[in-house]
């Protein structure tokens, strides 16, 4: 039975860095209290529904059989049943890793149905189920979304389809998914735009396209006003796969986007690690571009693999890695609606029941040790003063007058010859930095 | 003598796509009508001044002496002197190629002095030098730019420094450009933020510098309308390299940042096609961006090499590669004030004066090509079409009310479960396309 | 009825370059005598089973249902029944598009069973059915694999399995299908070992994984000898994907771990253009090496995407890109039981039957005109002399001294020193010979 | 006064974890005793010269003038009064460093003179030069090296050039730096192929290129047994840059040449962290593949910048992407000639003199810290026992008779078929083994 699945665990507990115990928390002490504010509060970890409950193991060279061998992805059982034993199993499994949150698209939770009023059923019909499972564990929802990429009805794209009938029907998808999100009391609403991109530029209208989109966007913040949404509306920034080329390629792409179509203050980023790095950037980069732009809104947790050119969606298990976005995060104040939730993947090698409890933990862990030491390191004031430091000249005559626009570009190179000035380089210092951070990282 | 350095090249003609000459052109005859105008009236190649007279051969492994061995870059002589054999040189090169525009550096054209003013004498004794010689052979300049880049007070980024008195500097020399470009009549003025980024976040504040780059490009836009220069502004993004990370990343990057200081009006963008990969794009994909953005401003045509990861800065030689560009190109209108230049290196071994007219002979020819071939894609309709029709639905009753804002996203949605729509994919005929764009390739 | 999927379509004639007709060959003229062959002898086209007939357009992104439609791949039916029809619909398809060979995997032809020997059961039906359906058409076989990659047993590699009876399951397989491929007539027998690496480093043991692989290999050529298979044994090299990593990373790892097994005489190649560029390599690099150490034997022509960092699998398109490993190829002097194999995939959205013509054709086309441009090319001797004289010192005394080892390192410095030489750079001349292939690709 | 640089700093104390002194280690203790020997003799540290000495802050985009201000550099003195300033500042730095290595290039530490004869009495000024310091500050020599590279004569490479008298160049300067690295005590010699490789394929003989190679390789062999010197020859793998394809692209590359040329009981690998990355492996993959092939000779410590496609060189900073490195390492029973050195940068923004500290004692305790997690991983036997477990299959009688050959692939298969084998895929815990890894990193 799918509701036993995980009986044979018992609750994850904290038993500090010194256990060996494999099925249990080293670093993540949830109420432990950093900052004035328990480590659970600060972190807000989520488990999605996805990776964990639904894939099968399949992948591209895989695609018959899967490799786990979950219960309830038995054949020839009735889809809402196995639907309700999915859940049972995810609350279960996350009531004993002690999770405050989880996450879902729509079809992760009730099945695709034959027609669209059919899907609809399902859906609600397991609202209902998921509102109880939620009232009955605490449990609460970091975001819902609606999956609007997975059919091959969206195969050319949701709202950049080149077909309105589409983009209809993901309005349907995103509006009931959104209602439900507002229903169980989600925190967020997020976009990933699966396929809102392109394959080939030949068949394609950039130009109509991004409209298309800009109005769908538009549609959706319209909507959550409507409805009295209060927790923040979100798109996931990834440059390719499974298109060759997302239009929310990443956080300064989607600002661009947001700006044209009004939203940038509707709108913020839920940053995934390994889109970061398969758009060229550093996980940092991302959260300090969206933090600088006032868009820093949540994050996707799964990390990648340097030597692979795909979306790995794996745990994260690097500390120091991680150290400088959780400092940026940390920086910029801290998650309001967001948190840190893993839409990340079991390696298809990782067959059992308890990998997900090995993989669950050891990202927690490290995301939780990682935020100690930014914690740490922010509270320290070291690298701010440094950098502080290094700034100082725009808080003097010169900069200021630059700054205020009090000075015109002739007016400026006129005072530059004036003065015969000769500013000499100063160094950067940067491996003074990163020994700064392994001192708070290895102590 | 630097002057003779050409002496033995005579005038590179058009000879046909049957010729076996190397020293002559195939395919660009520059007096060839295409779509009403002449090819060199579409083209506007340029030929710039650093990479093909300045770069004397060295590389990173290879910093003590040059492969190449210019007459005008021997020791031991006065800068000036050197600086006007140069120009000599580069203007004999020129007129032999038979292009129309130049380009170039401040500090191309004339020898950084030891002190800001020394600096500014020499440029501007090369102002008049250019003047003449662009008199005497009828060739325009395309674009003048300032290097803000190369001299170590840069190292940590020109406007956006930490250290004020170096944005003071840049505006000093960009002032200075941006008044000899419009001396010399060009078309336009170009920023390449060479260091306008990071090498590492630690010690970079990157609102602060973010806000400096606005500040200093709207100092320049304000410049350009105070002197009355009807040029276009020009930024060329580029991800990376020398830097981590370069602000001005891609196109669509630059567009965001141009909003948020409000200059998507006022700066247009020089898409550089090796940048273009660098950034993980296609060369289309950032012309048809630019393009739906309305700031495609010119081209500069380096291609990379798809293995390496850095910027090669080759010589253009794949024509069916460049034709899904160019036909974006001519689909936007062509350029107006921008044009082709050819801000491409030869291969360090490639240590000949013959090597010089190789490189630009076979780029120009590629393009040239490229161009027809994309002229009569463009002329015959079939790709439009094929694109108009895809997107068809569009135009229909449901598309006009989605476009125009009539339908919310719960009108929408009810709409959609009312008519219990069900949109089957539509494919999408990419192999199609490709043997499409290959029949006007290869006929 | 699957028999009937491409009643709708004629055979594909071949008419002209200026053809207009997208069902026709414009350049693949299979009767066309190019150096002394015909265009079918030289390029020896086969078409694969795997991504044409058995994929139904799944995608990671899009696991549950396929966007493809094809009537051999409906639910409920005997796998039998729909194995038969299948190869019905390939064989039709093969005879109109005009190919020569097919290719296959043991389970892309025949069902997988329930127990090993239903597997070979399946299998044995099927090989009948192919010898009639090989027989009718005439259309022989290129190679013959075996699927040890799909099925979740082989999760964890098949002869590199830290279990034995997975070596085991695996050699099995291999075993049929290599007599199968023998009985067949086929040219080949090739392995690509799916997944032969590893995912993760720590629980692997890369020594014996990679002892247990050189001893299937050495078995594999064993049985080829018993059975007296007179056939190439072939590795398909891939550098990653869906592992992390890959044994046979590239065509030089590939070479020196033959060596190891001491299997260089008896192994050669099967190169991928895609997996020529995931590894980092051009495709001509991978041709002329294999050339160069004398293990070419066949290619697979799917490309990848200069911007995506997974395999793509797309058919060939760009005639120059081509060029110059078609012409290593002819250096080398063409193919002996190779040829080239379109083990290429149409993109997800091109669901219609059409679209499987269309990719055949732009990629037959393709590389029929490449190869007639590379052998004008070859046939001149232009790129040959060039090459040839470049190197010509080395056929002058002191190169054949140094070449036949009559020198130690003391006496050829010793050498140096007392004539104190000084050698000078000679230009490398790349752009001259980039504009040499381009007057062979565009006249 | 060059010999004055470092005369503001004390010599490094080591002063453990809790210091928050920028000039003390917090990690290298080097006395401290691991697994039976002090930790100086497992690190086996060496100073380059090269980076740290040599270069003066040029990069690609500013050749004109570095952005170190080093004494050692000025301009207008003799060279080999500027090399002995350097030499004596980098026995300062080294001495105050504490490391017991240094390694170096000839060019690095001797001023390349006129002529091949004056080049060599300079190199021969130097040594005696060189041996004074060692004998002063008892310094040894981890590896010589000859830059077969700089020079425009090796533009298109040393030994594979294509004119056999750069080939002899070469050799006389590898015969006398193998010499000097004899007299000096080197524990290796290095070679790294900086041009052995080509910018383009359609000038290039690979075939040729490789004998060439080959054969220069011989004949270091060779002097190397004529002279007795009983150190390590290595080959510093790198797949590209500055050339597009290097033929030392990795350590699996080399082994297949090695054996090609008979030379794999020869030669060895020194394995660069960054080249690795460049060739799309793990710095963990790279090690283990030459372990496990028994040619790990020493290891290059520059990591790379995951964003950038370059080699950027950096000192190491990351313990925990360390540790599987060094636990390979350690399995592989440590160095035996070989040791870290650290052939890394600063950036060029980093252009104090104190910045050479900051960046070798990073990289120092990054080492040590990776170094001593890993040896605490080792000695406790957890990962090697889980591996050892589940490989143990192959220790059972099918595995044996495997391995043996005692089965052919007909009787093997024909066992699989008799037993109806069904194996089941078992979990590869790599979550689990990646947080055990992480308990050892981090308690
Ligand atoms: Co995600
Ligand atoms: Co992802
Ligand atoms: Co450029
Ligand atoms: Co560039
Ligand atoms: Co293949
Ligand atoms: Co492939
Ligand atoms: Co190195
Ligand atoms: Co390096």
């Amino acid at each position: 039975m799918s509701a036993d699945y995980f009986k044979d665990f018992d609750a994850i507990p904290y038993e500090g860095p010194e256990s060996t115990n494999p099925l249990a928390f080293r670093h993540y002490n949830k109420d432990k209290v950093v900052m004035g504010k328990r480590l659970e509060d600060h972190l807000r970890f989520a488990v999605c529904h996805w990776h964990n409950f639904c894939w099968d193991g399949k992948d591209i060279f895989g695609l018959g059989i899967g490799t786990f061998d979950r219960p309830w992805q038995r054949a020839g059982e009735d889809g809402l049943v196995l639907a309700r034993e999915k859940m049972d199993a995810a609350f279960a499994f996350m009531e004993k890793l002690g999770v405050p949150f989880w996450c879902w698209h729509d079809y992760d939770i009730a099945p695709e149905g034959a027609t669209i009023k059919e899907s609809r059923e399902n859906f609600a019909a397991m609202l209902d189920y998921a509102e109880e499972k939620m009232a009955a564990t605490g449990i609460r929802l970091l975001w819902g979304t609606a999956n609007a990429f997975s059919n091959p009805r969206y195969m050319c794209g949701a709202s950049t389809n080149p077909n309105p009938e589409v983009f209809a029907y993901a309005a349907s998808q995103v509006q009931n998914a959104m209602d439900a999100t507002k229903r169980l009391g989600g925190s967020n609403y997020v976009l990933w735009g699966g396929r809102e991109g392109y394959q080939n530029l030949l068949n394609t209208d950039l130009k109509r396209e991004s409209e298309q989109m800009g109005r769908f966007l538009q549609m959706v913040v319209e909507h959550k006003h409507k409805i009295g949404f209060e927790g923040s509306i979100l798109i996931e920034p990834k440059p390719q796969e499974p298109t060759k080329h997302q239009y929310d390629y990443d956080t300064a792409t989607v600002y661009g986007f947001l700006q044209r179509f009004g939203l940038e203050k509707e709108i913020k980023v839920n940053i995934e690690v390994n889109h970061a790095t398969l758009a060229g950037h550093s996980f940092e980069h991302e959260v300090a571009t969206a933090a600088s732009l006032g868009i820093l809104g949540s994050v996707d947790a799964n990390r990648g693999d340097h030597q692979n050119g795909w979306d790995t969606d794996q745990f994260p298990n690097n500390v120091p890695d991680l150290v400088p976005a959780v400092y940026e995060i940390i920086r910029a104040g801290g998650f309001t609606t967001g948190g840190f939730n893993f839409d990340t993947k079991l390696r298809r090698e990782s067959v059992d029941a308890v990998d997900l409890f090995h993989g669950h933990i050891g990202g927690m862990d490290t995301i939780a040790l990682a935020f100690m030491k930014a914690a740490d390191l922010y509270e320290s004031g070291e690298l701010q003063s440094f950098v502080d430091n290094r700034y100082a000249g725009w808080n003097g005559e010169l900069g200021e007058k630059i700054k205020s626009g009090q000075l015109s570009l002739a007016e400026l190179s006129q005072w530059a010859v004036d003065q015969n000035i000769d500013p000499k380089p100063i160094s950067g210092r940067q491996e003074y930095l990163e020994n700064l951070v392994n001192r708070y990282v290895h102590r």
